[in-house]
């Protein structure tokens, strides 16, 4: 049997469970038999594969079997020098990446709208980020890729720098000159880190832009529960080149997954990779059309507009509508919901829909999903906002205080209109996308207050910011 | 209603799924509908309330919803501080409070036989740790808790200890004098932190033992999954006093575990809490009884021995059974598991059984279970090892070398027999019980190195140690 067709790992799974073995092992649920009442009855079949590293069944952080060979056939799928199952999200694959490869006080480059494991993992590894401003796409009023012309500045500016984050493609499927890019860091010697947590369909193939794999960066993460169809907090970490020390990336996967990880998460990227294999280019077909006609039904709703990718390259996976009325990209969100349609993201101007990676045949509810939309945006009158959406000064910079030195620090919390110039104390982040607003250890500057109170003004949702509702913010006191 | 018979977050995910919502979201397989093969079947139901962060279904870091709501009701069962689900087990929980507690530099008091996400974490945080050898029961031939003799000793040697980290129960179920450790501790303004993965049943009350949130610990981490039906990865943290700073463990946990939480995981811990909260006294009483017809059962076989816990006390989930037949501890689990029998661990003398936490009229194939192990284990000769289980000679131990030194010295591989003196660089961990047997950064003495022999002979499992079956160890070059 062509191997691509297998699934190790499921498969070893389900043998198991057709040994009806008895079990005096955790989990302590025994494949289920523990609370079977009718209520649960969405566990009930799943918990059967909730096993543990019995015999047969490998395990996660020495694999020699089963887990080992759904691995192996991840790696040749996307083509890499090693790809791992993670069961902790893009967040452990983030964490290990940058702790393998930053050392304390060395620079690294930083595209500032990355995730905020990104720069959880930096503070951890106490390397000197140096962020690098995001260019605008002033039509989608959202930041997209970083510019080769920075990412040249910064080398400039920091010649020993350790390595490069980027994050590809962004929320929305946003993609840039990844490739220029990594040609550039190569040259210096510099290895490319990549969160591609939006992208582990790419390699499907045109008119997908490429992935990341393909376009040769060092390591790549990427949320296979994201676009595939793997249980949330399933991912991939690929090492894709020789550039990295994989050994000391085991050893960080190690120590931030759980040592009893999830056999039903492992076994859905067993089959999420599965799907990917048998993914034709008939099922690309359809799934092009299917995502096509959707699109041309929300472009007769007059009150959004559905948004082009520049020069027509992005994620199509992704479709972004813009807000043509009164209600802002939260509210415009809102009213879907109440009309049973849930999408994936909200800012003050857009909603992002994430399209289901379907295959020929698989009839997602899109024309229902459509006329609900309709329905529930009608009646409203044209309005565009015509606002200028604010640039950044600086396309490269630092904390104002390096890692350690935060640790020393006093912290109070001050109204934020006073707050310009000071420290910020904490790190806020807009949830989703995650991306934060202002870091921990960053200076306060006029253009973030004024997105800041835009926010809270649209009814977002933040994680950190605990005071920010009542109008305070944390900062560190260096008087 | 009684709040306690309310199940929060899991009856959020019903309404969810009961409004038939279009998804437009992660994860990637639309609630089940993308990947639906028949064959797939184990993940249908499931999938339907794997969902993300929607309206209605809160924020696991950042809780306001029915997260919060279901981790009040955890804290109330426990009669906590405040308790957290965790998603990534108790190893993160491990992390979390760690990191938290201890500082640079600063001693912590050990128990050496800890889980290894307690030695990652004291790397990661880059403490001193004084390692606390742990009584050895020479019938079971397994390493105990600690003595409070000890902990006082290494309270006078190091007066400047900023935490003391203990396992409670042992694996096996194994209990202490956990309430003077604590008491003493106290006393010195020393916290307790307690990994207790395996005890989140015993606050059910006699005749399990307390549960260290019962005698006072100032931070305890439970692995739901272990014993109760949660889902692998599901586990408790529980702060339980003012002594720790909960700002910075809150922190942490939003460091180490994936932003997006996975929602079967967290249902099933609100389960968990929920089987807790109505297990009644008729329940324990029927659990008893059919722990001890199985026991008894048990005891009719001639080639194992039922080991009794010392003075009575443990945790009766837990059934120990020793070799007394020719065969070793691993030998008879692989006998048992050719016969459908599958146990938790198994050591070179013993194998370890973990009873399942059954309700009144719940019937588990006990005998079923019994007699395939009854004929198992028929035929064999009766042998009794009369071996001495060997000594530590020091209680109180560090690391031969801090970690941050560690980092700069290289490694080489050399013959087991002739490691003997040298510093080890590598964890060498038998997988379970997941404790190390070698830290890194320790010095290598003949009584670990026969062990190491041992369980190499007996065929043991290790995670780390990838030379070892070669007969090689990694060292720290010092010379």
């Amino acid at each position: 049997m062509n191997t691509q067709l297998r699934k190790p790992l499921y498969e070893a799974l389900t043998e198991h469970v057709n040994r009806n073995p008895i079990s005096f092992h955790v989990p302590g649920h025994k494949y289920g038999w523990i609370d079977q009442s009718d209520e649960n009855h969405f566990f009930k079949q799943l918990l059967k594969i909730d096993a543990t590293e019995l015999s047969g069944l490998d395990d996660l952080h020495s694999p020699e079997g089963a887990i080992l060979e759904a691995e192996t056939l991840l790696t040749e799928l996307y083509h890499t020098t090693k790809s791992f199952f993670l069961v902790n999200g893009s967040t452990v694959g983030n964490l290990a990446m940058i702790m393998a490869v930053c050392t304390e006080g060395s620079p690294v480059l930083v595209q500032r709208n990355c995730h905020k494991s990104v720069l959880n993992a930096l503070r951890l590894a106490k390397a000197r980020p140096v962020f690098l401003e995001p260019e605008l796409n002033q039509d989608w009023k959202i930041a997209a890729g970083v510019s080769v012309e920075t990412v040249k500045q910064a080398i400039n500016l920091y010649p020993d720098t350790k390595a490069i984050i980027l994050t590809y493609p962004n929320y929305y499927g946003m993609t840039y000159n990844l490739q220029e890019i990594i040609d550039l860091c190569h040259l210096h010697q510099i290895p490319v880190l990549v969160d591609e947590a939006h992208g582990p369909h790419l390699i499907i193939g045109g008119p997908f832009p490429a992935s990341a794999v393909q376009l040769g960066a060092d390591m790549v993460v990427q949320s296979a529960h994201k676009t595939l169809p793997a249980m949330t907090m399933g991912s991939f970490l690929h090492i894709n080149s020789d550039r990295v020390n994989m050994e000391k990336v085991k050893e960080y996967l190690e120590i931030f997954q759980s040592s009893s990880p999830s056999y039903p998460i492992m076994a859905s990227l067993d089959l999420s990779r599965h799907y990917l294999d048998t993914y034709e280019q008939r099922d690309l077909s359809f799934l092009l059309t299917e995502i096509k006609h959707f699109k041309e039904e929300l472009a007769k709703i007059p009150t959004i507009q559905v948004l082009e990718f520049p020069n027509n390259q992005g994620d199509f996976l992704k479709i972004t509508i813009q807000s043509r009325c009164k209600l802002n990209g939260f509210e415009l969100q809102k009213r879907l919901e109440l009309s049973g349609v849930y999408t994936e993201l909200a800012d003050p101007y857009n909603v992002l829909f994430i399209l289901p990676l379907v295959k020929e045949r698989q009839c997602y509810p899109l024309k229902e999903a459509a006329a609900k939309i309709k329905k529930a945006l009608e009646g409203l009158p044209f309005y565009r906002m015509d606002e200028e959406f604010p640039m950044e000064g600086n396309k490269i910079s630092e904390l104002a205080i390096p890692f350690e030195e935060m640790t020393a620090l006093a912290v109070e919390e001050i109204p934020i209109g006073g707050s310009s110039g000071s420290i910020c104390a904490e790190t806020i982040i807009p949830y989703p996308p995650g991306v934060p607003l202002l870091v921990r250890g960053e200076r306060i500057t006029v253009e973030k207050l004024s997105r800041l109170n835009r926010l809270l003004q649209s009814g977002a949702r933040f994680q950190g910011g605990t005071t920010i509702k009542r109008g305070l913010i944390k900062i560190f006191s260096t008087t």
